[in-house]
């Protein structure tokens, strides 16, 4: 057998893979489970269309295949499919039975598409994991993740080596219990919680099809590539997915390709318990094109065909249903939900190794399958480097388009864009700060190439319109708004995607504060993912006023609770808006959220956009040598009570200063000394105020310091009444300063 | 015209209605939009469908209606119920015009659907908002309440007067800016964040097909009732509508019946920019009954034939597609999203006036409407007597049933039912406090007849299967378990929906905790409208081990974050898991979360389930005079941490009080004497430990004090080993007590 090969001859071949050693596993009534004749059942002998991929690799890598392709009899080459397919198979096996933890059940069943995608149609390049124009590959099915640790081992990743495999799971392991963007390079973003993986895949499927619309140029395609996402029934159940595949359809991104491994377990046993709509009808209905491939065990050629088909659909998304058989291949847990999530056992570990014939030793590879996938990487480097030519010629021919799209390939932005921030003095007229949020949001999508996003049908209340810009539709223009109508989890996670596609994309999205409550799936993604989304979340409280309870955030304020490596923000005016977006701009590994207020808001004195920075800081201040008799702290809208409640108590002589708290993530970031600057641990006499819970207040004010704030729901009244009758006043603020110096 | 009347007599007369003053509406292309030809546009007259309703209604009721069927004319009650529809929609306008906030555009649209069950179709007794067999209605479009505060006028009840109509969203008003159930009797469960309104009518309807399941005999149907709803094109583009209305198929909610408003405007504007899937398609996926209504805007007689239909398939819920015009006879306004969110203004009120020929004041409600509406009030008296009587005749002839029947509408429970709960000593084996809860789940199905519930796809893992009961499904049982899927969003708003439903229904929900980020919009809906859900949720830290952070919580712990009416419970073991089922059980107007372990904990001595009520206790203490060294606090798993810790400080001589603090809710609820007697404020050398945020924890600990816990992501290893790389252990809680004291 030829050192290396090449499937691009399997059109001329069609012989069905024979298993002589292989007993049949225990299957279930559907004949479509049996290995060695499933293909026939179908009746049809599918043209291969593995070739696709390899006529689209340009000239330099033609002629490692070309070698290849001569020295390959059509047997040898389904028998080393065969092999790989197991060779994937095992590696999950071997590695979940060493930890003992994890899910074998996925890579067994999906190990046939998991290999043709990342063996015959998937263009990447192994040793730069970055590279722009790689197709995406996201496993939505994140608990099945060691069929993806098999694959990028296989294609020649240096993020997961032989040793790799065998730490799965255990501490400081490259290969963690769910595919992490952070910890292993070829893993494009976070998945597991189940519904998150398909909408990042919309995410980067719209990220492309954006560029796409953007930069290419009749003779310079310099973005093209597919996005291909394998999903689960537990996916398919989640809301968020629903919610982005409905996008997706709308937004017709022909370049998205979604397997759905329809194997009809989930944990709790068969899907018939609680899942029984009919998810082909339910994807045309929302406008994607669906293919059903009945064998997904062992139909190499019509998962090819699927893919094929596939790619002559433009202008709608994919969906391929892949019947498979959880487990595929142990004879007595395959089908049953006993496989999905725990280690085989080392009795059935031997049963399956009978089965499937694989006289292996744990973890090994056969050679001819090392050889086999070795191609990967001199063809990865050829795909990329034949790129990096295009778009040299691209940048010559297009020097300013090629500018701004390095910046969102690179990350880097263009020097002193933050100057394009407005600033405020005490004399411009008070505004919302929604308002002047959208005035930042104008301003920098002028200058930061990759700054783009939108709202969850509810831009005219959040103010997230690019004015300059229209709309992203199917007839795509140049830079767009996004609309993503009333989906604000699908929303946070195609934001994600966004994110995570390149690194000089600064998303931002949009509802009203307390709808944070429906993305928090999302939001606590982008902090874990290191994913640098801007939640734009307006109408922060209940400031709101009429729209009542149901919409007023009560328990979300301050500190987005507790959450590591996201960045809460509340500016209280224009200069703090302005602070907050370079904050959050700056912040390209960790998401933020501005709450933002609907009600209009005075431009107070003190206020700067280095003070933000620093996330809490002194506006105003009376006292000398750094003891103020009382310290009075305000974020967002109730800084202005603050500051009005500190004039007050200087009338009656009092050394007041007046703190402004954006953001407690900040301010714990300073050093000891800056806090101490700002609160001075012998001035016990602290009030703050904020039109939320008092939750976690005590450790700002002290156990001698009094903490204002809403600890019950709110109602629904206009908003100044509403402030009066729950005590958030400058009379309260006065009185309860009173009572503690 | 009679005083008062009945339209069962629409069958005999189907006379379009017209409109000599109507000018035409401000409409789109769509012809269907002409109210004075709409019906004829489908080309056929459909047979009147009201007569159903009044069929069922007994004999005391008969009486009323056949003087009243004698004295009217077909033309007569046409013009009637224009008038009536018309009466509908100017109270929404109205209000919404005094409070210059709201959203007039739906009630507008949805007057003619409203009109019809409400006063045709829906049985009720205003006199009686919470009659147990009263048919529901689910404003899921909530922002829409206007709607629902005018039906619920117009039908006697006695929550929404012609004084309240004017308090439309202000302070102290019975008519909040969004539909509580809280604040208005005859509005089921609380509705505004969308998509929450349909999932709670999955839950009704639920509740229903499960009563009549179990409770129903041949010769006695005590239960039988419908669920209707109204939700708009927000509702069906949120997530959390999808996973409800997949479950609904599912479980085949025959007596569902959902209006869509099909009016093709949110608050962005046309829905075509973010919203083309093909409901239709989606919902028959789902295994619904799907009809399209055309004409909603004056095609009466397809709403009632629509509504007739829909009650011959038993089988499915259905969705009834009703397209409308938003703001319907506005001339200006109407089809536009300006009239979705705000007052029309007094120019275009008036000229909606002179459009639908309105010459009355505003909140005028005229003699004949209000006249032919008065008859509910004795009607629904009548149907709840009859019911009463048939019940009472069920009471004699199966009185064990009746007495079960009872507790759930009534929500007394058997005397002594805590008694049930299974206690434990410190030589009882230790066990996973995931565990321990289902020994008291199922030690709680057999003595309350209303605990019900189930689990997200993880029964097995969450511990959540009531062992004596069956699978709900198509082919239902007495009792059973719920199978949600993976729909945690879902799951939570359903539960909501049970929970209204009756007050004695304890539904339970579970799914891993850090899934709480999933179904967080449906716990805020719970604790804002007083349903009791309690919420299983184990997998509750780092503990889990190798799934990694994807699935340790670690921001969510100690404090459900500072939402309102929301109780938090960590137990340690198993006298605290059976503490903490009965503070769940008994506090039927406050959610309860349950944070529960993976792995197995020691039963502790000192642990009770008194102390869980109180929140924060003792469990060890060798000080006296109430004066520790030092005072450990722990919760769930590491309370043994704690106690461990507090051995070795004890060898050491250190006088230690440990103390368990199971729920923050419940200690702050405590007098100030008890607070003092567990955590004396001259005791200031305190230390806590909990697996998860030190957030918040600072108000305990005070200033002086230490809180141990993980301020960042977790990790993918074997628990012990996480507990022991983030010093969650005995030695660092023996080092800090140490360090304070």
């Amino acid at each position: 057998m030829a050192a290396s090969s090449s499937l691009s001859t399997l059109s001329h071949h069609q012989t069905l893979l024979s298993h002589p050693k292989t007993h049949l596993p225990t299957t279930p009534a559907s004949s479509l489970l049996v290995p060695t004749t499933s293909s026939k059942v179908n009746g049809v002998l599918l043209k291969s269309t593995s070739s696709s991929r390899r006529l689209r690799v340009g000239s330099a890598s033609a002629v490692v295949r070309a070698a290849a392709v001569e020295a390959l009899e059509s047997t040898d080459i389904d028998q080393l499919v065969e092999k790989s397919v197991n060779t994937i198979r095992f590696l999950a096996i071997d590695a979940v039975e060493k930890a003992n933890s994890g899910h074998p059940g996925l890579p067994m069943g999906c190990a046939p598409m998991g290999h043709i995608l990342y063996d015959e149609i998937m263009r990447y390049n192994p040793k730069n994991p970055y590279w722009f124009n790689r197709d995406r590959f996201v496993l939505s099915a994140g608990h099945g993740c060691m069929l993806q640790y098999a694959l990028l081992h296989l294609a020649g990743y240096d993020s997961v080596l032989e040793e790799d495999l065998k730490t799965f799971r255990q501490w400081g392991s490259r290969i963690p219990g769910h595919p992490e963007n952070f910890e292993t390079p070829g893993v494009e973003v976070t998945t597991g919680p189940l519904g998150q993986g398909i909408a990042n895949a919309v995410g980067l499927a719209l990220a492309e099809k954006h560029l796409a619309a953007r930069f290419n140029k009749p003779d310079a395609e310099i973005v093209d590539h597919y996005t291909y996402v394998i999903l689960g029934d537990g996916c398919q159940m989640e809301g968020i997915a629903q919610e982005a595949c409905s996008l997706a359809g709308h937004w017709g991104l022909g370049k998205l390709i979604a397997f759905y491994d329809d194997n009809h377990i989930s944990i709790d046993g068969d899907t018939a318990i609680a899942f029984t709509e009919s998810v082909d009808l339910r994807f045309e209905a929302l406008g994607w094109h669906v293919i059903w491939v009945k064998n997904g065990n062992t139909g190499y050629d019509e998962i090819r065909a699927a893919i094929k088909e596939a790619k002559t659909v433009t202008d709608k998304p994919t969906l391929i249903k892949v019947t498979t058989t959880i487990g595929f291949g142990s004879p007595n847990k395959s089908n049953s939900y006993s496989v999905h999530g725990s280690a085989l056992g080392s009795k059935e570990v031997e049963a399956t190794r009978q089965n499937l014939g694989w006289p292996y030793e744990p973890f090994h590879v056969p050679e001819e399958v090392k050889k086999h996938w070795s191609r990967h990487t001199p063809e990865g480097a050829s795909l990329e480097a034949e790129w990096n030519t295009k778009f040299a010629e691209y940048e010559k021919k297009y020097p300013e388009d090629a500018t701004e799209f390095k910046s969102i390939t690179t990350g880097e932005f263009p020097a002193g864009w933050e100057k394009a921030l407005p600033t405020y003095t005490p004399e411009t007229p008070g505004d919302a700060t929604r308002n002047l949020s959208q005035q930042c949001l104008n301003a920098l999508a002028k200058v930061i190439p990759g700054l783009l996003g939108g709202s969850a049908d509810l831009a005219s209340s959040n103010m997230t319109l690019l004015k300059m810009f229209g709309d992203f539709r199917r007839t795509h223009r140049k830079k767009e708004t996004f609309r993503f109508g009333v989906r604000e989890h699908g929303m946070g996670a195609i934001c994600n995607g966004i994110c995570l596609h390149s690194p000089g994309f600064v998303p931002y999205c949009a509802t009203f504060f307390v709808f944070t409550d429906y993305m928090r799936g999302a939001m606590r993604i982008s902090a874990l993912s290191e994913a640098g989304v801007i939640y734009v979340m307006t109408h922060d409280s209940i400031g709101l006023g009429e729209d009542g309870p149901t919409h007023q955030p009560i328990e979300a304020l301050s500190k987005f609770p507790a959450m590591p490596n996201i960045l809460m923000l509340r500016p209280a005016d224009g200069n703090e808006t302005a602070g907050s977006y370079k904050v959050a701009v700056e912040n390209r590994k960790t998401p933020s959220i501005l709450a933002l207020s609907r009600k209009k808001l005075p431009n107070l004195p003190g206020t700067s956009i280095e003070g933000v920075e620093k996330g809490g800081y002194t506006i105003t201040d009376n006292s000398s040598g750094n003891k103020p008799d009382v310290i009075l702290i305000g974020t967002g809208s109730e800084l202005e009570i603050a500051a009005k409640a500190g004039d007050e108590l200087r009338k009656e002589g009092k050394a007041v200063r007046v703190v402004s708290f954006v953001s407690w993530e900040l301010f714990e970031k300073q050093s000891d000394e800056y806090k101490e600057s700002v609160l001075p641990s012998d001035v016990t006499a602290r009030v703050s105020i904020e039109a939320g819970s008092t939750f976690g207040w005590h450790k700002i004010v002290g156990s001698k310091g009094k903490a204002i704030g809403i600890d019950k729901f709110g109602a629904s009244a206009p908003a100044g009444k509403i402030y009066q009758e729950y005590g958030i006043t400058v009379e309260a603020v006065v009185e309860a300063a009173k009572s503690v110096c």
